[in-house]
């Protein structure tokens, strides 16, 4: 093996020099170098949009879905999807502590989730022993490589594993948004319905304050009445997010007219750029946090429709994240319960 | 023709519901709708990221890289690069000005040169009659529509034509580093030779104040030794943007071992994005303004490295971006001279 290094590029196969994530290839191994973690593997939890086009593509068969899993990990040394370039993240045990490391937070035998993607985890699958495609998860037998660098969370005592899975999956959506969302800010949120949708509307609603507005965008009437009835936004309503021009109509009449100061994107399939862009005002922002966003699209499509806006990548990490998500649900036993009841 | 809009979505042949930059095919028919204005193309400006693409692609060969692009707007009935998603622009004469339109700017008979990307332009090309590899310039007899909301300039009389297309094509990039950068910043720009890079340079020089601290990342020593000798960057350095690790070692030697607050990658090559995230501080922003950029390797990336980041899609279009790009040029004459000498 090559000289170590802390973001992991001694695994890298191809192309010499790239880092993990921009890697085709990487060297998926189980021999631990000394500043390597090797986790003993029991589900993956697929990035959403990679999920959803592997699911597409298997025209929902389980089988042809497993076999595209086990495919692509075998030509790649790790679980990134080559159509969306996204991965996920994993929960396991700790099995092996590299020497170099000095990790006093977690021990051999405890159960970690991952917060770095798949698109950059060295992963050897023996078995996938179920697929949940309801809740894009994968149960494996499987081993894993954790790098210096790549940071993850032991699994709290106080919510059952699968339930601290489905937020710890989308944690960097929450802290962003606290980030972000000012009092009195009219927030547009697309994608309301799913996991980091819910994250995000519940998080904007304490940030606004009394005269601020949150309006959430889904596609199927069930979210639409559950984010309403459990008080995660003002208004909600349906729309199809690859039509912007019609999201612009509607969601311009639930903000009284005006455009908004804020979008968040969380949309799982691909074109949606502009339906996040052109409600947002002049000097506004846009967070980009779809793993299917189209780079392009967002930014000449904005250039294209003279929207002066700030765009946003979403970055899966920021300070504090995981605690930040988590404590999402032990303060709304409300979000709780919806998060038990369709993810865990 | 459909409903006439003033995002040109009437001209959407496919898909439905989509905006022109989004859309596979546009309908290049050249007769003019109420709202549109129609303009005799003289010269495309491709896009760096598209053209390189292209010409390696081709092989440098002039004859296929002619047959490609003519192939390109043929099947998409606009210039988008199939591989990039991105444009460049074009400069012509206005030809007519809609009927519903009331611009008091220009008239028929005017050059203006487009500031929305051609990614978005309905076009259609009756000969290519030249192409300028080295500036990624394309002289044409063509035909180009403009829609309500696409914005262009007039190009200014103080300058030649070829001088003005050279700075307007990449208008963005001054603007928004006028925007972000603060005095006594630290500023890495990578890509530094080209004209976005050139054009960030200076604007970051004239921010940054006595304190501040730009370095200047390119490919040829003629690039660096041309940035400093004309006061460009404090500093300027040769390296490989798609090698991360090493970028990031010199570049931080070159900025007293400190990590950066700022980068902007100007680069037209891909893999480049962890180039310019790992050598900012957390907290710090990331300028992504690369159309070769990928959005999942820089979420993605930056997460895996646990990099806390803000990174912004460079959008093309800000207040007043044209008149500040030009601006650039009349301030500074050692400027205006280097871009007259590449580019004009």
């Amino acid at each position: 093996m090559k000289k170590i290094c802390k973001y992991g590029t001694h695994r890298v196969l191809e192309p010499a020099g790239a880092l993990p994530q921009a890697a085709y290839k990487l060297d998926n191994a189980m021999d631990t170098a000394p500043n390597e973690i090797r986790i003993d593997v029991q589900s993956l939890n697929i990035d959403s949009a990679s999920f959803t086009q592997i699911r597409e593509e298997a025209q929902g068969d389980i089988e042809k879905i497993k076999a595209k899993i086990l495919d692509i990990v075998d030509k790649r040394g790790k679980m990134q999807n080559p159509v969306t370039g996204s991965g996920g993240m994993l929960i396991g045990t700790v099995a092996e502590i590299g020497t170099a490391l000095h990790r006093t937070d977690i021990k051999k035998g405890d159960k970690i989730a991952t917060l770095v993607s798949l698109s950059l985890t060295p992963l050897k699958i023996s078995e996938i022993t179920a697929i949940h495609p309801d809740i894009d998860r994968v149960d494996v037998t499987a081993q894993a490589i954790l790098f210096e660098t790549g940071i993850y969370a032991k699994l709290p005592e106080d919510m059952p594993e699968a339930l601290a899975l489905a937020v710890l999956d989308v944690a960097g959506a929450p802290a962003q948004t606290a980030k972000l969302v000012r009092p009195g800010d009219s927030v547009l949120i697309l994608g309301g319905g799913g996991k980091s949708g819910m994250l995000c509307c519940n998080e904007a609603m304490k940030r606004v304050g009394p005269t601020g507005n949150v309006v959430a965008v889904c596609v199927l009437e069930e979210d639409r009445q559950r984010l309403l009835s459990n008080g995660l936004c003002h208004h909600a309503l349906i729309a199809d997010a690859t039509r912007p021009l019609a999201v612009l109509d509607k969601t311009l009449e639930a903000n009284g007219g005006r455009e908004y100061d804020i979008s968040f994107n969380v949309v799982n399939v691909s074109n949606t750029e502009m339906a996040g862009i052109l409600p947002v005002r002049d000097g506004g922002i846009v967070y980009l946090f779809s793993m299917a966003t189209s780079f392009t699209q967002a930014a000449l499509g904005a250039e294209g429709a003279g929207k002066d806006v700030t765009m946003l990548v979403g970055n899966g990490y920021t300070k504090d994240h995981a605690e930040i998500a988590l404590a999402q649900l032990r303060d709304n036993p409300k979000l709780r319960k919806l998060f038990t009841e369709r993810w865990a």
